[in-house]
């Protein structure tokens, strides 16, 4: 890539190309991030929902892993005070019944048993950690952590799903938008109809996005080679976001029979479901998703849903039962490659030459 | 562009610029086609579901206006012989009720006495008007036709609308594939499950078809400038169809009405919809589709619904009525131009060469 191209956003980034490894949680590891950061791309931690204690652990992996900076991503949200009980108590004996029929031997939580985490409790631990880069998804992050990060020359980076997040985010002051587009795998960052999210695809989001704000863009969804990121830099973006293409690198934790449904997956078999988090995100077809979608029952919100799935997931993982874990994919996650994370990144980096040099 | 660009395909299609204006039944008339055509890109001529001697006229006039080839456009579709008469009837009822108490006065059809159009009756005619591009969605030609059109060397274009359909395309021995995204506008090309239309982006499309297909492929669904073309092609695409960026051009035969609403849409208010044809097909959302959906009557298949609701809509254009017309629009269709469709063309290649001399 030429010299001339985005260097506002890897000023802003201190990165050499352009390309940010997507927040991958139960996928991303610490080595991961490491990887994508060392080789010249920004790696992203997960952290969303995790306790402080256990984000800092893995913080400290990576940094034990890069001395460059890497972006750290928190989901926006807030425990629910108002739920109903009874759909609550439905959903648990589905999840328990359903996966004990499957040996998975799991038990019913109290509600009130639940830890549960949100982004108020790692803020300050990032300031802690000297963590330059902060990406959030799920909302905008309030007022105070915004002053408090930026006060401390944090780089913010927001996710949009429509023009209207991107402008309201742009509003706040938050330095970076990635504009998520329909095709892109996990979870949909939508917060201003998060019951309804919105559909629009990658092309036609990036494209208007950039007509309504002025700070850098970075284009997400379906994006898995060194030619979309060359066609997102021709839309006008300032750099492109890759999640599902290192869904299946040396560094992924992703078990082998989900790595296995992602590679064999065609372009029609992923789905945008509520089942597994109780926030839509997209994957691929299972089991799980089609019994409890044909059970009618309601899907409590994030993150009740996302903790009583939680136990039957992490045994499904360990059994490697690719019907009982979210397969979290994008539209063209067949194309996913079983290479470590920085082979990824150079090929990707190398593509893009070639496809400009043939202009 | 450089001349290095696309050598293949403008060969194929003898065009100047990889620059494909969609089928826009209702909307694109032949003076766009025309125009489009004699600025170096390809017109395209919306015959779908036409009477043999309106669409010959409709040729004869772009004829009169071009003496360069241009497309023709059919709906690869069949009459349904099974259907269910009190579907039909509960939903010309609903129809001729819901018109008449907005102003719009129409009276219901017999089934038999429809006049209902296939491709099969316009095979012939195209071959004695010379005719040298025909594209086609809704499915694939059948062999006959294939063998007809290409022993007179015409040049076949498909759409497809998820990777399959492209491979079966192209198994077919059809020369060009337009790989229509989800944020395309109109109606979905879809095939191989017509009433359940895969929703795949155009960027994750574009990049899957061109994988497992080896005839040039046409980029479709949210291109409404010259960085979108340029995205198109760094993809691998061979070129780029426009529909919505045409949508409000001089030549447009869309009422100002409509035009008025596609420059005022944002990026979340199209939907997908069988309300106006029977098939799916995304347009701004308006009160006849909130109406139709409201009422929970099954909406019978293309071409009946079509038929049923082609009065409704003729009035609803004279009076320039956007709450009863087809607003069909993609999802980045604000971005749509009012200028002459020469000027778009020019415009679009002017920008495609900006992006390009950037790198």
């Amino acid at each position: 890539m030429k010299s001339t191209w985005q260097i506002g956003l890897r000023k802003l980034l201190n990165v050499k190309y352009p390309i940010i490894q997507g927040a991958m949680l139960g996928v991303t590891t610490p080595q991961m991030v490491a990887a994508v950061t060392n080789s010249g791309g920004l790696g992203t931690l997960p952290i969303g929902g995790l306790a402080v204690e256990t984000s800092r652990e893995l913080i400290k992996k990576v940094k034990s892993l890069t001395d460059k900076p890497f972006a750290v991503n928190l989901f926006v949200h807030e425990i629910p005070k108002d739920y109903n009980v009874d759909d609550i108590e439905k959903m648990q004996e589905f999840i328990v019944n359903l996966s004990k029929k499957n040996d998975i031997n799991i038990e019913k939580q109290a509600v009130d048993s639940l830890k549960l985490y949100t982004y108020h409790d790692q803020v300050n631990m990032l300031l802690e950690e000297g963590i330059k880069i902060v990406s959030f998804t799920f909302g905008i992050l309030n007022d105070e952590s915004i002053r408090k990060l930026k006060k401390n020359n944090v780089v913010l980076i927001g996710t949009s799903t429509c023009v209207e997040e991107a402008t309201q985010l742009e509003a706040k002051g938050i330095d970076i938008i990635t504009a998520q587009g329909i095709e892109a795998g996990g979870h949909r960052g939508t917060f201003l109809s998060a019951n309804k999210p919105p559909q629009v695809g990658t092309l036609a989001l990036v494209t208007q996005v950039l007509e309504h704000v002025n700070v850098p863009v970075l284009a997400a969804g379906g994006i898995m080679d060194g030619k979309a990121v060359a066609a997102a830099l021709m839309l006008g973006a300032s750099g492109a976001q890759m999640g599902s293409a290192f869904l299946c690198c040396d560094e992924s934790g992703a078990t082998s029979g989900y790595q296995k449904a992602v590679l064999m997956s065609k372009d029609t078999d992923t789905v945008l479901t509520r089942c597994f988090s109780g926030r839509w995100a997209r994957g691929i077809n299972n089991k799980f998703i089609e019994e409890v979608e044909a059970s009618g029952l309601f899907v409590p919100e994030y993150p009740f849903q996302n903790s009583f799935t939680a136990q039957m997931r992490s045994i499904a993982s360990k059994q490697d039962n690719k019907d009982f874990l979210s397969l979290w994919a994008g539209q063209a996650a067949s194309k996913a490659q079983s290479k470590s994370a920085s082979e990824i990144v150079e090929t990707t980096v190398k593509q893009v030459q070639e496809v400009f040099d043939k202009i």
